[in-house]
Order: C-alpha cells, then sequence, then structure tokens
C-alpha cells in the first residue's frame, strides 16, 4: 500500500514551535543570540528551501535573538525566494560584494538585536562548520569586539535530533518510495549493465516514483562481494557472481530518506551469503535494541555483539548507524562512546557492516523511527536472505 | 550532431602539472604547504570523487607541501575510494570520532611534511568557507604552534580559474547534453503540468539522454514573467500566458554546465517578448567582448549597457556570469569591480538578467569557453526570440 504523499512546507506554527524550544535552551544556556550560517540551520527555523545552496559564491545568515522571530540577513538574489517564507524581517545587501560580503550589515543587525555586549551562539563543534569566508568572520568579531562567542553546537544538535509528526511523514514518505524503486531494481537492473548505467536507472526510476531528487547514490559491485561504500559507479560491467550494493539518499521536500540494498547476480557464492545472513541478524538486534531510554551506545553494543559472533573482521565505516533528516546523517551516532538517549520521534538509521573477508564488507541499512513502543520501521525490511537476480 | 563522451577521470599527468603550477605558485608566494579542506579542492588535486561529502560528519583533509606529492588525511572510511587515485600516502583515522576528529593526526602530518614553523596556507577569503569545526580548527591552531597561517585564496583561485582541455571538454560535453534536453522541452513540457511535474520531466530526460546528477534545477512561472530565480518549483499549474524559466546545473564526472531557458506557453506578451530580446542582445555584447585580455569588468559594461538601453530596472542577481568548472559558481564574477583579466580556456557563464517590470525579471543564460579566436560558446545558442509552447 503506497502511503500518501505529505503536502509540502509546514504550517508556520511548526517554526513557532522550533523558535519558542531553541529561545527556551537560549535563555537557560544564557545566549543573547544565535548565528546561524548553514542551509540545513537556517532553513530548520525558517523554511528556506533552494538548491542555490550549490553556489558557494555568497554567504547567507539567520539570526535568532532570544525573544522575537528570526532575522535574515541574506544576499538580495534570495529576498524574494525568503519573503515566501514566516519570515518578515529580511535585511539584505548586494552581492556579490567581496569587500564586505554581509559583514557590516551581520554585525549591525546582531548588535541591535542582541546588543552590544552579546553572548552569541555559533555551531563550533562536531558534525559543524562555519559556512562563511574565515577572513570575514576574524572581520566580524573585530565589529562585535564587545560580543563573546560560545558554542551552540549540543544546544542545536539536541533541537534537531527529535522530529515533529510533520518531518517523520516526510522521511516516511521518501523511505517508502524509494522501498518500493528497490523492490523493483530486479525489474531494470541485470548482469551485463554497467554500474553507471544501473545507477541511472535507479535515478530515473526514483524520479518517476516521487522522489525530488537523489543527491546520494553511492555503491559497488564485484565477484562476491564488494570492498568500498562510498564509490560513484564506474563503467564495470556487472558479471555473474557479483554482489552490487546501491546505497541511496533520496529527498522528499527537504527530507532525506537514507538506506541501501545488496543484489546479487545470477548465483550467490557462501560466504557473501553469510555476510548477509549476519548483518540482517544484526537489524534484529537493533531493532529490539532501539527502545525510548535505551542509550544509543547500547543498541550499537546489540548489533556489533551479533556482527562479531558472525565473524566481523573490522568496521570501516565507524559506526552502526546514525540520525538523519534535513541531513543525509545527523546525529547521534551509533557508536560506542555516543550515549544519547534514545526519544520517541528520534529518526534513526541502523546500518550494521563488517568487513568479512579480504576487500570484502557487506552493509545493510534501515531507516526507523522511535517510539514509545519501539522501533518502527520506515524502510521496508530488506529481503531476509540475499536476493539473487538470475 | 552530439558530441562523444569524454573518458570519466583524468590522466596523471593532469594531476601532475596541476601540483607543480601549484608548487611553483606556492614557492613564490612563500607557502610551506596548503591545507585543503573542501570537495572540489580536494578532489582538484586527487581526483577523489564520491557524494559522501553529503554527509557533514566527518572532515576530510589534503595537505600539499611545497614539493612532494599530495598526501590526504582522512576517515577511514575513504580509504579504498581514495587508493583508486594517484595518491599513495593516505593517512586514516577511524571517524566518526568526536574527541579527536582527525585533529592530532593532521597536526603531526602537517608538522612532519612542512616543518614545525612552517608558512601554512589555507583558503580564507570570499567564496571559501572551511570544511571542519571552528573548535577543531581552533585545536588544530594550538596543536601547530610554531606555524603560521596566511591566506591562499588567491593562488587557488587563479590556478583554477584556467582549465584544461580535459576539463573544457567535460563541461562542454554536459552543456551540449543539456543543450539537447532543452531543445526537447517542447516535447515534454506544457501548460496545465504542474512545476513540480514538469521539473521532473527534465530530470529524467537529462538523465536518459547521459548526464551523471542534476544537483541543481531551480527556476520559476508566471504570467508574463516571473520574480525570482532560485526557487524550487511548486504546485502551481503552468497555464497559458506564462513565462518559464528552468536555470539547471547538471554534471558530467563532477564538472558542471550551468544555463537556463526561457519558455512561454500558448501566448507571451509584448512586455516580456521585448524583455527576452534584451538580454539576447546582451549576451551578443558579451559575445563579442569576452576576448583574451579583456577584464571581466568590461563583458559587464557591455552587457550591461545593453540591459540599460533596453530599460533594466535593476539586478538582484548582483552579476551578469561567473566562472565554472567543478563548482557551479567560481571566480571571477562579471561585475564592475571584478577585474580580473580573461585568458585563453577560461570557462564562464554569460548571465545577463534584468528586472524589466513590477516583480519581473528576465534571466538568459549561456557558457563559454575563452580562445584565442574570442568566445566559443559551449551551449547551443538560446533561440534568437521567445519561444512558445502552444
Amino acid at each position: 500500500m503506497q502511503r500518501a504523499q505529505p503536502p509540502r512546507g509546514f504550517p508556520v506554527g511548526e517554526y513557532q514551535i522550533r523558535v519558542t524550544v531553541a529561545q527556551t535552551a537560549m535563555a537557560a544556556a544564557g545566549f543573547d543570540g544565535l548565528l546561524l550560517t548553514t542551509e540545513p540551520e537556517i532553513r530548520y527555523f525558517t523554511g528556506f528551501l533552494t538548491q542555490f545552496w550549490q553556489s558557494p559564491t555568497r554567504p547567507w545568515f539567520l539570526i535568532l535573538p532570544v525573544t522575537g522571530k528570526p532575522v535574515a540577513v541574506i544576499p538580495a538574489i534570495g529576498a524574494a525566494c525568503m519573503a515566501r517564507t514566516w519570515i518578515d524581517d529580511i535585511r539584505t545587501w548586494p552581492s556579490p560584494q567581496p569587500e564586505d560580503e554581509g559583514v557590516r550589515l551581520l554585525a549591525s543587525t546582531l548588535t541591535e538585536l542582541c546588543g552590544p555586549a552579546a553572548c552569541l551562539g555559533l555551531a563550533m563543534g562536531a558534525e559543524t562548520h562555519l559556512r562563511m569566508p574565515v577572513n570575514d568572520f576574524a572581520r566580524l568579531k573585530v565589529e562585535l569586539a564587545g560580543a563573546q562567542w560560545s558554542d551552540a553546537s549540543s544546544l542545536l544538535r539536541h533541537l534537531r535530533m527529535v522530529k515533529s509528526p510533520a518531518e517523520i511523514d516526510k522521511i516516511a514518505y521518501v523511505a517508502e518510495v524509494i522501498s518500493a524503486v528497490f523492490a523493483a531494481v530486479p525489474d531494470f537492473i541485470h548482469s551485463g549493465m554497467s554500474q553507471i548505467d544501473a545507477f541511472r536507472a535507479f535515478k530515473i526510476a526514483a524520479l518517476s516514483a516521487g522522489v525530488d531528487d537523489i543527491p546520494y547514490l553511492v555503491g559497488a559491485s564485484g565477484q562476491g562481494g564488494y570492498g568500498d561504500i562510498i564509490s560513484p559507479p564506474s563503467a564495470q560491467l556487472i558479471a555473474a557472481g557479483d554482489v552490487l550494493i546501491m546505497d541511496t539518499g533520496a529527498m522528499f521536500d527537504g527530507y532525506y530518506c537514507d538506506f541501501d540494498r545488496n543484489f546479487a547476480f545470477v548465483s550467490a557464492d557462501d560466504p557473501v551469503r553469510r555476510a548477509y545472513d549476519v548483518v540482517y541478524a544484526a537489524t534484529d538486534a537493533g531493532l529490539a535494541a532501539a527502545t525510548v531510554g535505551a542509550r544509543v551506545s547500547d543498541v550499537f553494543s546489540a548489533m556489533w555483539a551479533v556482527l562479531q559472533k558472525g565473524g566481523a573482521l573490522g568496521n570501516d565505516v565507524g559506526r552502526l548507524g546514525h540520525g538523519l533528516g534535513m541531513q543525509l546523517t545527523e546525529p547521534p551516532s551509533n557508536m560506542p562512546d555516543d550515549h544519547t538517549v534514545l526519544t520517541a520521534n528520534m529518526v534513526l538509521t541502523l546500518e550494521p557492516g563488517m568487513t568479512f573477508a579480504a576487500d570484502r564488507v557487506m552493509v545493510h541499512e534501515e531507516n526507523i523511527v522511535i517510539t514509545e513502543t519501539g522501533a518502527k520501521l520506515l524502510s521496508r525490511r530488506a529481503p531476509a536472505s540475499l536476493p539473487v537476480i538470475p
């Protein structure tokens, strides 16, 4: 049964809640304002959705003061698009303007909104970066000599880790569409095709089925397995005895699914079948462990025990899953040192992977949402045994 | 006549030339090494091509010492993919590892390759950012207390602005494929379709015709024109009397084309036809002005004169074109203050645009390469008059 396509965008109330929750945390942490510079940070509070971020030329800024609505400080080219969001205070500069790429406008707006001796929060920690030139940030600090800068990563991380029902609907929809496309792979991918043609066929099928974009489709094929899961497709032909992995991050309305599937062609040898069974069982263990109140590290332990017992020689991916949403990968990380406590409405991938022979890895991935009654699959579960395309 | 698809990747000699040219400039500028952190910077010197950059979790580093080959300092998950490039010194850490996300390994490698009191170059200027956490860069500076950091933006900018014949072939190929897709738009987009369905049909046609990805497809449609050119498609139906703009950055083998096309449906009113004629004439002026030895600002002046004479009320895009290549937009900027001198093998867009009525803009775009005998079109020239789809 196909899930109905959710409406695009969010009601204004959703942004108001995000802002209120953020401002409550800001007040508690002593922030007078947040400076946001990256696509997901800015979209989270505004709904500003555009692929124009592909162009590195212009920086974009959003200020979230501890009280009041967010204020956009952006290049003039974005004014019309931003004006269609719920934001009404939009300040622009004519960009490109490398001699002052918005820095003075940003400084004066920060001073106006947050005061001359503000404590300003910025994402400075793990998995973040500052999307503005290093020189411009140095200049901004000089302009705002009375301000103090503090790391707001932890605050932002906690905000976005728990999804709203409307966010979950978008992820669930794109996961369902891609599940159907993966189920149809035997209809359009066969041995003798190049990896490039196979991946192209997958993208066309995904677009035809209803996703907006496929920003991420990586994988590999090889005899009895593959050695690497982040590469683009090559001209290599898929041959009998190969195993193909396709790992895709497809989007609907700015939200990602992220999961993979494995396919053997014509026949599959025993080691790769066994490896598949092991990662499948590890997913079972992850599904059972991913309950409200458990720590992510508990989910890791449950999955890793199955992989180790099943003969894992290692794992170069470095973790067994992660959060997802507006980005392909988000906190938390499913690994021993991440003790994030699972709460309802977190959306995660379970991604058990292992090296099972020299230069041979096997990786599974499913998308789940944490509910009061346990983990709920958003992707249709992969077949229980390695599927073989004749 | 369809252009043959160029081979994927580059011969090792191409990377050796890039490194040699960079190192000559580095020696002249007094750099002991460059630290590179972004996708295009790292790919330029290595050929490391993966969509894994969609995941913000892990930083990636490349060190280019003033002599010797580049050295990769990267998460273990990328080792196999990097090992297929010409790079042989690949140092990895198990990532994610937020308590030390490669910083100590990076510091010790920089010290080993560049010395304890090195002058290290980093892209800090316009159109750049540092793709690592602010906190980690601060930590790196502490670890490398004897080093000095300098802005290498200008050096990197000049290197990449002039393309090799093999790079030009890739851009020319994807521009030709997209030209054919735009020419076929009347076959698959018609009034009554939603913008979303029209854009989806375009992406499927582009993939079918041979591009690898369409990371950028934005635009709008509206009665007698549109007011914004960076937005995603909406559910709005394309109606008789509408003008639709589609602006696309499609990729082949890691290189972009970037141009747009305008289409009217059923009929077009006089103001929008006249605006089309004006931007078409401005493109003519740009083509004539874009010669070896001219400054980009000269090309701007030639084009802007035509737009002004044609009734331009302004231009929110902020420039009339830009460089392109591994990124959708690259230096230089076609604007009054950019006095970059054009040399052979620069690849640029000519993008004349103007506001011609309240909330109505008209934007054209073509892709060109500068040659000793003048500008050569890489995109097929747009129709001389606004095409009307019946």
